[in-house]
């Protein structure tokens, strides 16, 4: 298979002076059965009003996308129902905009941009209060909802359309599989902001070092936060999370990580944690480590219920707040930060493939086959 | 023994025109060993700088004073102490001023007032942030933090010393009785107020038909609520709140309390909901009862670990807010709400007797003898 | 003319057993030259998607009515342009849903509805923060954003097309009349907003009488602010105020309104000011009535410039709040109070026309003719 | 006279082993008539509970002091009173504690220091907020405010006595010249948080080139602000703003200060402005360059009231906060951008003196000889 299929960069297309030639199908991965994939051929899809159509540059794995290619897609899930055949997964991707829906003058065709995934519906009450990640019409796309690789069509393809709410702008001198990383780090920096955002000078801790949890060192350093204390369990990603800021690395194989954050903090506790790891006693050891009026905020989550001391949270005034994806348009600062060279989020890119190698990609990923931490698959 | 022994009303005491008589010792109730009271004689306390001393006319018991007397204070609990004997309980009190600490001129001696139970310290940083129920000096009083009838001197007594920001003007047309229930309405209020504040047309659910939920009704409905929905168990509580606003009334031994609320509200879910019951299974059936962006407010937790689904949680992008007691100067919203009477306080209020009768009032409050709810000690 | 060419109630509607019956046409009254207007025939217009259509069936006048009808609408205003001939004016109407555009299942055909002015176009940086007001779209129906009455054609005809978002509910017991005042109420309700939302036993000065401050009144007092003071320079105006729920009644032609709050207050100033006078020194009379740390909302404001004193501004540490009609869902929380009777907001609407007579509506509007608050045309 | 009787360098000091050597006077400048000061021996003062003493080892001079030397302290000029003789001014300074009040342990003797000015009295409605540069007790020593140089004695003398919570830690490796500028970076710190603090990514204008603007520059910068846009009238002053990390720089005298940031921002205007100029139409031209729904923080003010097109403020949902100093622990913030080097807030500190020679000091601030921006003294 020749990668170029997944797309074609024409010359000039940056210049916007010929429109790009978009051929009327492309190939694109789908879901089968539980952790079957195949590539087939689709129709190019067609971009509506306040919409974009977008060459797929590059696209990195999520964890995220391996549970959906084992499990199915959240909505099926909750809903007990069968796998969606057919489906494009993907969803932390970039590419070139090679085509406008009416009335759209945002972007230019030829500009390389990155996504975030939510399109809220704009309708709902959520999102008329800016809340689209909440948005009450999820999964209905004919309410104007999208959450590419979730419920509409994702980034392991050719091409992809895009609500232009959902786009964000990359800098030439940024690299195609860095701009992949904007999603993820949009993330982190969702959560540092319903923690509260003003974060110079706090004691954050990031709990699992991630990508989430790695991007998320990077941004609360880059914001301030003083000190940034990483707690994990393998010596290569704490290390990478030094080498992305953090201050102090609790390794919790070697000790326990509240008494590690009631030490280094001299028994003042910690004033955030962002939660990243979701270990089953992960709730539970962010509301030791945090002061009263602590906050904590739950970027990941054990798939089982677990014992939780309400209690404890109760007692001291701690505030919890789950975070599903990349809100209040985070992509953007954290974009922001990344143009400005103020974190470097491609430390956690460790391998390439062509997108036509998806599944080894993903085999990579999922064992961590080589310390791999972010693969990226591109056109 | 005479009621009268626990304070002295001077005739002319609210022109402010004479001074009253403050005797040199008071009777006081202080805790023995477990679920042991004894009533002494002590000396009646100076008030210092910002501080002014309230003669008690009255003191309603809560749930949590039974707690303390058969258990402890919370500090000692958490610090494995032995019970502090000679420490006075009882923190829903009102009374009058006697006497004022140097450069107070914020109240008047003669005035009538009700408290709140926390001085923060002043000094530390959540007390600079205005968030004083989260005091990081909380139970070291030689800071500043007070939190009378749990760290310092409470109201079972003639007398009480309290930091002037604790004190809530009580108007003419109160009774003593009614003024008690501030503290309460208080916690329903800021419980309220870390939900977001703008509720009037949202759907709140409130859990649990106690003292705080209850008024949590009362304060919910007259700040524009619409629909209040309040869960329990027993029929003449909930009838209670029927009375106090609540719009729709769950019987949860009849009902499952999610489902019923999925019903009411057609499938949509509450926006809010203020949970009063600390049941073990309240923070997931909360979570189950709000939509996606929803908030819980935890005014109460059992006293176990629980299972908590904390996937579900983050999944919908739910924020949990664990509050101790009665921030942001809640008292004050919620006596002002009181002296116009938006909502009927007094009639949670089921049971007056003599302080010096106090084993028996608290009898009644624990037990629930002939339906006590707020059972009320005088002067 | 016959008013019922505005519109035709068909028997059974509410239930939506029967479509109602849609006539091509409508009656439509549009802008001429300056402050003139013409009835006309226009074409039905058809909902698309997020869009209902609407049968008027009341219409209230406002001050910026008139103001367009003498001066044009404000887009074009500030452009320079001339003045849009054909356009429908009229921005607070109310009526019935007899149409759906594609995917709309939040309302149903036959529902009575009332309006709020400002769809933003969903796919601007303010909009996606949930501040759709301040749309930067503003005037560009091809990015979405509407404006009816303003930028898009509004209500003083037979019909109107409404994106979904601006359409609140209204009960069975509520007048056509009242239901028009809704966008009034919900502007005053969106300025208290912006000042805090908390404001139970605040001190709020409204400023200025007129349809907005007098519902501001209102709306301030169902919130718990007290007390509510009123400053205005007619005696019944200010009575009228008092029937909404004034506390204290300043005539500023007997009293400087500055020392009168000082009065009041005891000397401590306002927390906060809802300015809706307009007045030459309403903001510098304003920073004068508040305490250090206070707020002003600006919902009105004079046409020239002013001389203001900045310093006094600065040095006290004041918050001030231009608003632009009535952000947020305001209109929703409005009705919340207003469909539970908190205030008598239709104590305001003083006469009523048929809409075939809006040209005599409006001089009694404009002129204030026996009495004339809040004129209503009606089908 | 020796400049070492404005303290005393004990050796071991920072070791806390040795409490220092304090003599009971002190030298220190004190306020005259109009423009005069005078060197005097006043008593050391004593710290009361949560107090410190602490050595004055620097102090920079702000524009401010200059304008208390002229016309007196801002609290007597407000009251018409006359010149406040024996008052040390001086409110930007750092040093050493020397002594502790009873009770405090959260600073050891021996430590290095720097300040803000307020300590609200921790008792008023404001600082039971948070906010305590909004004291509603401001200059009432007696209730417990202190604004150390404009209330009680400040910093241009050999000790100081400083309520702990606005002291902040002074690492070891930062000069006290630099400690000296936390204050300034503090203000500009608080302007930006309550413009929201989210700026990674937002369109910043600082207005005026001043120690508070070029610091703004820093801070804004480091938050990930992007771009940052400098006004100014001096081409010296906007260079400095270039090495601070000013993305533009706008010479006023060359071009018209909103054209060009309409023209830097493709027209879309700036989300938010910190005004630092106090230019008599700073308030209007910041205005015109936010966009609807924009921001302006006025950190300055003109002394004369100046005409305003509030108008325009309110049609665009534009909220103006005035500030006073340094709110909301926002020294912290800042020394927590210093000590991570995040920009180069030395480079505004242009001259030094002995604190002996602090008439000369003052001369070159006032008179800007030799392009003095920041100058400090030092004992």
């Amino acid at each position: 298979m020749d990668v170029h299929t997944f797309g074609l960069r024409t010359v000039g297309l940056r210049t916007g002076a010929d429109a790009p030639v978009v051929p009327k199908t492309m190939k694109a991965w789908v879901l089968g059965g539980p952790n079957e994939m195949r590539l087939v051929e689709k129709p190019v899809p067609e971009p509506g009003p306040a919409e974009a159509l977008v060459r797929i540059d590059a696209a990195a794995i999520c964890a995220t996308d391996i549970e959906v290619l084992a499990h199915g897609l959240p909505a099926m899930v909750a809903g007990g129902l069968p796998f969606n055949r057919n489906f494009t997964f993907g969803h932390e991707y970039m590419g070139t905009v090679v085509r406008l829906g009416p009335a759209v003058d945002e972007f230019r065709v030829g500009e390389r941009v990155t996504v975030e995934i939510h399109a809220g519906c704009g309708r709902c009450e959520r999102c008329r209060q800016g809340m689209y990640t909440s948005c009450l019409n999820y999964g209905r796309p004919e309410k104007g909802h999208r959450a590419n690789g979730f419920t509409t069509d994702g980034g392991f393809a050719g091409y992809a359309v895009n609500h232009i709410n959902t786009l964000v702008h990359v800098p030439d001198a940024m690299s195609d599989a860095e701009a992949t990383l904007v999603v993820t780090a949009g993330t982190a920096m969702y959560g540092l902001d319903v923690l509260g955002g003003l974060i110079a000078g706090e004691t954050v801790v990031v709990s699992g070092p991630g990508p989430i949890g790695l991007l998320g060192v990077g941004v609360a350093k880059a914001l301030g936060a003083d000190p940034v204390i990483l707690t994990g369990t393998r010596a290569e990603r704490l290390a990478l999370g030094q080498h992305l800021g953090a201050d102090f690395l609790i390794n919790a194989r070697e000790e326990d990580p509240v008494a590690a954050v009631t030490r280094i903090t001299e028994g003042r506790g910690a004033h955030l944690v962002l939660e990243c790891s979701g270990a089953p006693d992960a709730l539970d050891a962010s509301a030791r480590m945090v002061n009263r009026g602590g906050r904590i905020c739950l970027a990941a989550f054990p798939h089982e219920r677990v014992m939780v001391d309400v209690a404890h949270i109760v007692r001291n005034n701690i505030y919890v707040y789950g975070i599903r994806g990349e809100g209040r348009s985070a992509t953007h600062r954290a974009m922001a930060l990344m143009r400005q060279k103020r974190f470097d989020a491609k430390a956690i890119h460790t391998h390439t493939f062509p997108m036509a190698e998806l599944p080894t990609a993903i085999h990579y990923a999922r064992e961590r086959i080589d310390g791999a931490i972010k693969v990226v698959v591109t056109k």
